[in-house]
């Protein structure tokens, strides 16, 4: 599982921390289970972030890897919610619209707009860590976006 | 979510505990988790099992639902694995076939056969908890059928 970790306060955002979290191959789903909320604890404790972003996938090639992956995500939101945090999701489509201003864009065309936006020295070419940044930034965005229009409407 | 807690240890199987997670319906998905996990892990202090058993089900009618149930899933899976129990998972096929002998029962026959394996002075017709006790006697008929061939075969 990919993450990223933004801090939207700097302009351009700035990305604290990303990666993957390791789980070995021939985990069983409940140590993946384990391993990725052991890790998404630690970088709570670690980075304090005020709200978690998570993708909302209803559909995959693979039905299998799908189920795998909403499992995962209900363990992030779970982790990310007894922490206190804020809990948004935001599905694909959403996330590139925010992104690249297009919700057709292609993994690419996202990473390019991502090393764009956030100035970055070299892409982010792992597509589900590049998928984290874009994720937190699409959230990044609208939280901007709504402070902007409670600015405007006071 | 249903939950059933098992004691295969006695002949028939005594269900000690079993219900619905109250989940309030304006509960966004974060808290539903929430309120998952506390469920569970109260449950599994209270009871101590050995075991969780869940059902590992890969496609629903609604792929919303198949989601969101998926997210609990793991949430369950994830509860179990901290406090150290084994976590198995059963296809709705594998359920069935264990309980009524045949993968395509329906839900009123496997309910009709629980009520007669269990000998339970009444059906159990809410579906969540007889799907709950269901794949908790699939787990423990399989353990059982296990310990069996480790026997015969000394």
């Amino acid at each position: 599982m990919g993450y990223a970790l933004l801090d939207a306060a700097t302009d351009p955002a700035t990305v604290l921390d990303c990666g993957l979290v390791p789980v070995l191959a021939a985990a069983s789903a409940a140590e993946r289970l384990l391993a990725i909320a052991g890790a998404l604890d630690a970088l709570i404790v670690r980075h304090r972030p005020a709200a978690l972003a998570v993708e909302r996938l209803y559909f995959n090639k693979n039905a299998k890897t799908a189920m795998r992956v909403a499992e995962a995500r209900g363990v992030a939101m779970l982790c990310a919610a007894r922490a206190g945090l804020d809990v948004a999701e935001y599905t694909p489509q959403e996330v590139k619209l925010s992104v690249t201003g297009s919700g057709s864009a292609d993994k690419k065309q996202v990473q390019r707009m991502l090393a764009l936006v956030l100035v970055l020295a070299e892409p982010i070419t792992q597509d589900n860590v590049a998928d984290a940044i874009a994720i937190a930034l699409a959230h990044a965005q609208r939280e901007r976006f709504g402070e902007a229009v409670a600015i405007a409407s006071r």
